[in-house]
């Protein structure tokens, strides 16, 4: 009988694995760690069911390809059983370079070096353990391979990644709103001059699709409430090196207390692993009791979720606003001016709904034209959403719950 | 214990039904008659699951009533329990005027009185028979109450009709990009002045709500072979008036072969109550057999599924592609230049996203200010949207299933 | 580009079919005629969701033989292609043979003829039209070829007849508690000596398959307000007969007032085929205004949802309570002693929940035995539940409806 | 306007909590910390998605309570504000008392004491803090508040809970049979003598939910793997109190190397509510390098997924295959034979359907007689399935692996 392992998924039913070395890699402890990194950071502090892992999304997203090339292949384009492996084999390890809470402590935990860089470290290195296996898998994850639609496929406007984390996020927090048609867009990919497109008819899917990822970042991944903790996380990693707090693992110390340059993280990759959301947490909890009232107070906020208060504006902030919260602030809790901006502090984040300069979305049509999706006749997605939407936002004690 | 019935529905769980006047309402046979016309119309031809009833569909639409009363009377808005009886009886009812395939026949069966005209009709008669329990609930369908909300639900931009059937039309045909956020929405809902607004943070659900109208439009109500189906319905009408060919049932000739003036036709409503769907696809079957060869393609087309060829073009169809499609009409069939217009014709349909010059939706920000969901900041259905999207298509026989 | 059409399915999402032939067949006139047969009769009286038809369940029954061909390849069980496609129409057209209102006027409509006979003789007159193209379909249908599995899948203790009937029928109801793990027990089929099984992991699949079946006959199949409409149903049919009663459509007219032998039959399968749903509804509409009091009123009951009023019990129905119910029948509505017997009858129904006298669920266990499902360790299906569960009922007029 | 937060939930669609106190509980740190305690301990590692926490489930619990109150309130039982009230919060708080991994370590970690127990300790704690306002509550919970009823919505054959956990356990894991009708169920509750039963037509809602229970439990609570995890997690704790291995957090040390007795608990509660699954995964995590072979062989094997092999049997496992299993670990891990008892051991678990000796289920007929669920007519939960079944197991190091 041949290989074949099912995996219950809440969101597509079963994943079916008949491939031994994609197995290999499921199983492989690199892999297996990222059971232990949430797919969503903070989200869960609003949508209690956001508590998914980077180890799921990779699933889902390795079903997603499978139905692709499946897909591609009953329309007739040539796609080896090799070719066919190998994109399997990217999608599973792409977000395999993660650190702890993924996207929020990106470049705070490890300076300059992005979680992409990453990955390709941890796919060389699991590629020299299997004897060279992985080749084909890395030259598509890097877009060295010819056909270019199979890069595509793992990192790009249409690729199953963006779909699988669309669905699964919006299938666990239960924003039912962000569902996307996943099966109708994969049933409407095509290949044209090696590249990626959608056939005609999968217009509205494709417009309805960018409109789900639009109320997605302003309703969930951007959601106030979430921005608001993922920016004190930010701010415990940042006063706990300040005032040198050890973490209790000691692997998590190595990167919370150095700075690695990025040629030396390939020495360090092990003890990458060793690190996840749990340590991370758990110092948070043991920090609860730091003797630094800002680090206790911050990592009270995020394990008790009695968060700052954070308002959102069209417009940047008011200056006469920050002193006046800076004042309250320095006033309760007796700290310094500088030790008040981890607790009073602005920013700015954006998102942009589609712009053309980016990678396109490009729509195949009968007649073998190709345009853009914001090109369309009567396109939905038109000039006028292509700039990046940017919102200014305050961070402050609230003093109700002090 | 008080009066409580519940109905299985696949959309919503459960319909509850604690009112008996409602109950009666349900029971009467202008209602149940709603059981014998199609939701959808021809839809069925492309969705096999599209056969749900315009009874199905209104029972829906009382449900999101209910919801939504509930909702606003939680937020502390003062609805009696005798408005709030009356808006439910008033969306029960709607569509109580609809003729056999609604829109696919309207003001073709029945020249120049719209299906409200005859639902309001209906209503009064029915009003007459309960001894004016009614009352109230015309007032509101007629947008003659003070409450103006109430009215809103029932018919506006944002009425619970819409709601239902675009839920239904999208649950039935298996079009899941279509669904909308419809719990969320009416969550959402509020009242300012009397009038029916959004709350600022449901913009995001709004957006997606016209999106998906708009998916759905093009995608299903529009959809080409939808279309043709039912403009071959439309000609099998006149054509049958031509020829004067009988329908099996009486009263269904009586409203196809005679012309009702409007005030007419409140002396013939127990006739018109007798036609529904069946009376016309009965028809269309023993129509299949007529002489007329006309009158029998286009009815073999529809029973056998052997439909025309329609195309869709951006521009108005090109006067030789008529006369060409024409020409072989004419020759194929032996028919006249005149009665190949019945297999050969042109047209245009269309569809507009939004625009805010017909009723709005209004945002009602936490500031107080209202905003149409046009104007609101970066809004995504904006001024490029606000125009009628046309389609032209033509229809011809498809020589290849002659 | 290979042949590919894909059908929006609610139920499964999308159903594809990339087969000439057996897109030929679909589009056939006897097969499009399955729109105009309801799957559930007049469940839709109770359930307002429960309109879909007979095509739609062929047309899902055939994309879960599509599912559980693919599975059983998949684990190297050996299916030409050819009897890929021959099972694959066997189920397309196992209902082909259903006339009007299927299972409710089976035995009524035509006297001892089952729809499997029929649909039998339109498999081989659509046979002879293809050239032979269909022989393997009706030898598998027959349980004339060898690989027993096939026949079992098309009709069996396992089919995807029943497997599609139980979720499609759920779906539309709304009673989701009738819904099976159709994808769970398709991956835990197997073969073992050309009889299709199940695996050992399947059990718990396997028993909560038989109660969703044992749930759904009890709540919808025999719900006692669905029984009753379609014993009335059956005596509009009768009672038709008895006055003489003339029905709109020849072709009906034909079935109504003669009375065909099974040989008979083949001569008039096109004129059986002109008669469906949409015939008997518009009689029973026509028949409400008939002289016969007795036609009348039970035609209303349908049209109108004024429905005779059943109970159910768990004996035999006391020969005093038909007494007084036809007394009051009798007086009530002036008719004789034998006319009464229309609208005041008793009868039992029963379904079994499993038994192992017939058809068998084999288990293979992974040490190579074989069990009845019945004869696992702590089987939840043993033999307190073989037996055939009765229940008695009585219909009467409701007279608070009257 | 009133108080009014709603919390989206994939299970539920949206959980509104529309009462202070019961907000003012949702917000305190003893509550907040369920979020770090994982509803499914190690079934994650078999079913990905099962990652929900039991703060997840206790909002749910209490949307069913909201539910069941409203619909028992709306068939005329009488129950007070206050009382409502009372059984939410009673319902949000019947797992507070759980410790890391719930049940996986319940009894291990703290001996003697159940996780109720400590959950009536914390909601006294909590009551003197809020002044008495849990009163009622807490008598609920306790089973001394008269109407019965409500302590049997809370714990019981019927519970919310169970509800909530079957529901929302086959939601996470993807296990769709697991699913139970539970809006139905809750429909048909009704009281009768102060005690909650079940309306005769919820017969067989009543028993699929059991069906689906004796499914949920052999096919995830008691899955092999998952139990062999667990089994592993105990065995860590054991092994590392005799190597007198040291977490890194102090709150889990004290619990691991202590031993407190019932009443001594109630002076460590604080202590208890800083210990959560975050501690002891990053104790394994740290042990995998611990220098005692057998911790680290167990801890590794729960961090990357390189568990025991388990084997099911129906019978007692043989001494002899002990024998076997042990002498090779010995040889293997060069360990002593006490040692080697971590890595070979044998259990047995059991479970069992339904049992008439413990609490009932109830069934209310429409003629006033109760009947238990396992005594009505043909009854599918019946004496066969009164036992416990038991499962007996061996676990043991899997060579291949290592």
């Amino acid at each position: 009988m041949a290989y074949r392992k099912i995996i219950n998924d809440p969101v597509y039913g079963f994943i079916t694995v008949d491939d031994e070395l994609v197995y290999t890699i499921i199983s492989h402890p690199y892999y297996q760690r990222l059971r232990r990194i949430h797919q969503m950071a903070m989200a869960q502090l609003v949508y209690p069911g956001a508590v998914h892992t980077r180890l799921h999304h990779s699933l889902g997203a390795y079903h997603l390809m499978c139905n692709a090339i499946k897909e591609l292949k009953g329309k007739g384009f040539s796609i080896s059983a090799e070719e066919e492996q190998a994109a399997k084999i990217a999608i599973l390890l792409h977000d395999i370079g993660h650190g702890p809470y993924s996207h929020a402590l990106e470049q705070v935990l490890i300076k300059n070096v992005s979680h992409e860089k990453i990955s390709l470290m941890l796919m060389e290195k699991m590629n020299a353990e299997l004897s060279g296996k992985l080749e084909m898998a890395i030259d598509i994850f890097k877009d060295d391979y010819p056909k270019k639609f199979l890069h595509q496929l793992v990192s790009g406007q249409l690729d199953v990644d963006r779909m699988d984390y669309l669905i699964r996020d919006s299938f666990f927090t239960g924003v039912s709103e962000g569902v996307i048609g996943y099966d109708r867009i994969i049933k409407m990919l095509t290949v044209h001059d090696g590249e990626l497109m959608i056939e005609e008819k999968g217009i509205y899917s494709i417009e309805k699709f960018l409109v789900s990822r639009r109320l997605m970042y302003w309703q969930v991944y951007l959601h106030k409430t979430v921005l608001c903790a993922e920016k004190m996380l930010v701010n415990i990693i940042k006063r706990a090196r300040i005032v040198n707090a050890q973490a209790l693992s000691g692997a998590f110390n190595n990167f919370l207390h150095k700075e690695f340059k990025e040629e030396e993280i390939e020495n360090h990759l092990d003890d990458f692993c060793m690190v996840d959301d749990y340590d991370v947490l758990s110092a948070i909890k043991s920090w609860a009791l730091h003797p630094d009232k800002i680090l206790s107070v911050l990592c009270k906020g995020i394990i008790n979720r009695r968060l700052l208060k954070i308002k959102y504006s069209g417009t940047i902030i008011d200056d006469n606003v920050v002193k006046e919260k800076t004042e309250l602030a320095i006033q309760y809790f007796k700290i310094s001016n500088d030790e008040a901006r981890y607790l009073v502090f602005t920013g700015e984040t954006g998102n942009k709904t589609y712009s053309n300069k980016d990678e396109h979305i490009n729509i195949l049509f009968k007649d073998g034209t190709i345009k853009d999706i914001s090109e369309v006749d009567n396109a939905l997605i038109n000039q006028t959403l292509f700039g990046t939407v940017k919102k200014f936002y305050i961070c402050f004690p609230n003093m109700e719950l002090l």
